[in-house]
């Protein structure tokens, strides 16, 4: 079968012919029908510092956001049958560790991540552990249902464990306009916010108009409009400022931002990597703030798969999300896929299985 | 000034001229610009068994729904101007009780109600505490106004705590389609439930057609389908059932239902009143369900209202609420009201300070 | 091997040689070292109406709180060893249904239970599933071991969610002084309740005994002193009533004791199996009590167990669980066990390998 | 009467006489009869930068920890008597913003400081708002009465907010043995906590020696054992870190290791403030890690109060904290216990009444 794959530790990776993964007795084979980019593909793609660090297997199938059939089973797999159209949930994880047995496996001990520890989606076929597949409607599109592990993100941001302040009603602000921020403003206005502030980091005129769609009341411009993000989200919050900040950016400037526009007693979720360690003002932005913080990592398994698939029972959330997917290429251009989101042109990026 | 007050302790009360009420320090003279009538009002009215019982205050001016001006200020108020808009928090609290100290001021040990236990607001005239007073936007329709009482109550319904599993895709029911119920299905539709079953008593086509407006996906007639209900949602859930069930009837068999459509490990809120003591099997119910049950009485002081308003900001929220007032009298005609309500021909009813 | 063995549908149990069981790939067999009864035990012995309806499989080895020594593994088995003392987790899920997939698995909708669907514990050997073996510290007492099962129990009576209410000074009442009750009031006491009320159900001064050695600071007879135990509790408590009830016993009279003894905004937990619906008065006792409610059902799979780790880890703690012990008995004695517990004379029976 | 009285923009302050305060109509004038010193008032005293910039009003009564009689009430006082023993919770709030309406008073936008804002405790009588005095049962000793206002910011400190993960069984590390991180062991060890970890900043065999008798399990003296105390921490939690971890010390070097000792998805409590901006890496910190994080500033008012009450009514507790006390001096010595804090020879220094 045809992959891309990384085979070197360098920038790029190459469309080659592969073994079709073998079949594991606890696994299922998968027909990719849809994959999506996300920017850790990028990020592999570029060989940026983390990656290099990362990154342990070489040669490497990429990839990990997918939809596909399932075309062959396990001698174990008894939940799945051939012909079902699933999704991944990309983190497989060892099931016997501290944080798997106190609800907590989206951050196991031992874990192992598709397309990163082990081969992934850019492929005609792809090796799952049954567990790891998530069962969609054989009617919903195939392109949607791939957006479906990011968008756990998402509302894992929104919603970092059960108990949880609601967003009803809440002022809130979305930090960086990203396909996983667009999404985040998706769900915000689904959930009930009051006002949905956005920033994004200027010239990127594409996700601003995104992130008006997707239900945003502000969107602002982080970078020609600079300290005056705090100002404009303080006067129409009644100085109060929002509930919940979300920052989704990896910009150091919007981590500050995120706690200078926050209520006091108010809560953070930072899921955007920074570039290097933050020089932060403790005191200010948390303590006397009484801020709560969220590290937001991975997608909290299942819940977030289940609210998920209620959210997008909501024909008004489905558009928005499938909105998002701004550019649809033959999976032999992916190289295109990696360009576009590089150079900021893109929301997300799917890849369609022609090869040739 | 023109007032309904309750003069004897029988069926009705009378439009009578009274007093304007007195100003304390602590307290604003509000001029009524729109009320409406509660379930609690209808009891006072039809001199039931409950009212009969609680009642100590006769004669008594009826009513606690509102919205109105402020027309004077006692010496002592600080954050009101004379002109404002407003609506009440209609739980009068002590401050001071163990309740009142740790956040749960609306079961307040010593609470006085308006137009329970003092004056209400089907009046010319009402005098609020301060702190009962709720500032709205001048720009907010009086009808509307006076309906976030109620609807605090349907968010509170929703989320009573602070910490609450959320709605966003989840499954959920209502049982009970008064006016809280249906508010409570706009709510629920906003929060981003997946789907939202509603149950209605029978005979009673408006308000099906309300709960269908409010956004349920399933309206399902509580005494024709009977049995069906529990079937009927199953089936509709994968076989797993709600997730929230929140009973707004107050009838026996929707309290049994509530549990029977329950998911393990699922949650109920009981608002509804019930008639008498109810038979229930507690070990399948709640025990070997692993269910949490809320008690709901009143409305968190004054988290709820923020909600409300939030909720309110949005337009097509606000659309749905205003279309829940199927009636518009002047309050001249309250008795009119009254028995509209009684015949369950109304959604709520709206009462316009026209005395004459 | 010999084992207890329920042979007919009839009261009691027969000792009998049976085969060792088979071990599949993701079992170990363990060799037994300490067995407890449990109430479950005796109703299966008693031969109740609950047991009657409950039992499929006959003939059955009864039995499921244990500590052993890991003597076999199958071939798939990766956490455990030869020479591991291990205690079961007596539910055993599917891993796959909604609940197990949204962290409530000790819900599981396809549930078997040891020494109830399949082959328990009262015998030399036992086949467990590999993941609900638990593993004990070698150094830990294997009659202590044993206890953490019920342990589990009554912790997550205390602490039915991850985020809840904490027990921190507040004043809490556990009605029924069981096993179960009895550990509760210990785990309550470890925990920092302010003052801990335990009511005992009337001519069991070993219970009540052993509910003052707990750490209970007042413990009432149920029975005798009738229905001034509300008003004891009220007045011991600046007539605010317990911030927290644990119903343990079972009794109607003492669930509707434990909304009385209530703080408004306060919880209760229901563990109890009830004999026969309950007539209850919802409006008084959870409505206007704005009480929450939680079915206590089974423990949450882990958390509950490495609570139970960290509890034991504590001398004063574990020495007061070794107290709850009352017999220790060899297992060919099972009929006397039972006997003690149906005659209330035991806290805790513990049995002992011994067959002969 | 007399004061300690900042009377210049300088360190130290002087004791001098002053009017006896004005009593106002929603105040009570309180006699004092015991006082502590807090880390603010020595910095007040040493008139380092923080206090440059905070401070406002001078003259200044500084202090704020104290036990005292009411002698003396305000026209609207309702609550208190005369002869009332009371202590004080020291931030006065406006009970209107949008964070006192939201049950979070503690961080009021308008908040008054006792001794920093408005004249404080070291003095022979002080005018408190009626809200701010906690009534205090007669028979408990001044001495300790006056520590429980720090004994809330432990209590915060641990459990900063009403649903929060439960220490019970968990394991715990406290960084910086100052008074309120020897209460904080206190606190911890009597709620089940199952080991608890101390790390003291060097040189200082007093405060590790009362950490021991707190209830820490281990001490480690952070400076002389470095980066070790990770590496320990980890070997004593099976590898896994502490489920919780709470910075005390305001040291850069303690931030950074309450997250390496932390761990995934475990929570950290800041209290300490930090000296100046941190040099953080967010990415392994909190977000790998899926780490929470609280702001600590202030207490719940009043949950922490009551959480307070109930743990002093144990007597093991409360031993605890007396022996937090290691001096005891004559107010007019306030200058020697200034410099007894200043070079860490003491626990708790409490200030009795004499002037003379």
């Amino acid at each position: 079968m045809f992959a891309v794959v990384k085979k070197w530790r360098d920038i790029g990776a190459e469309i080659a012919p592969v073994e079709v993964p073998e079949l594991k007795k606890d696994e299922v084979i998968v027909k990719v029908k849809a994959a999506s980019i996300c920017g850790t593909d990028v990020e592999i793609w570029n060989w940026n510092e983390w990656a290099q660090g990362r990154l342990k297997k070489i040669p490497l199938i990429i990839g990990h956001e997918l939809a596909g059939e399932v075309v062959e089973l396990g001698e174990d797999v008894a939940a799945l049958q051939e012909g079902d159209m699933v999704s991944a949930e990309t983190h497989i994880v060892d099931g016997t560790c501290y944080q798997c047995r106190t609800d907590r496996m989206h951050v196991c001990q031992n874990m192992e991540i598709l397309g990163v520890d082990r081969d992934g989606v850019f492929a005609e076929y792809v090796a799952l552990p049954e567990r790891n597949a998530w069962k969609n409607d054989p009617k919903l599109d195939p392109a949607i249902a791939s957006l479906q592990e990011p968008l756990g993100n998402a509302v894992q941001s929104v919603l970092p464990k059960d108990h949880i302040e609601d967003i009803a009603g809440k002022n809130v602000a979305v930090l960086g306009c990203g396909p996983i921020g667009l999404m985040t403003i998706a769900v915000l206005n689904t959930l009930g916010a009051a006002k949905v502030f956005a920033t994004a980091g200027g010239r990127n005129e594409v996700r601003m108009e995104l992130a008006r769609k997707m239900g945003a009341d502000t969107v602002l411009n982080a970078r020609e409009e600079g300290e005056d993000v705090v100002k404009t989200i303080r006067d129409a919050t009644d100085g109060n400022g929002v509930d919940v900040a979300l920052e989704m950016s990896g910009a150091a400037s919007a981590v500050r931002q995120a706690f200078e526009i926050l209520t006091s007693g108010g809560r953070v979720s930072l899921l955007g990597i920074l570039e290097r360690p933050l020089e932060f003002d403790v005191n200010t932005a948390v303590i006397f703030r009484a801020a709560t913080v969220y590290g937001i990592h991975g997608r909290r398994m299942f819940q977030t798969w289940y609210q998920v698939k209620g959210l997008l029972a909501q024909p008004d959330f489905r558009n928005k999300i499938a909105s998002i997917i701004t550019h649809r290429l033959p999976i032999k251009d992916v190289a295109e896929g990696m360009e576009l989101i590089n150079s900021k042109q893109a929301g997300k990026v799917l890849l369609e299985p022609r090869w040739e």
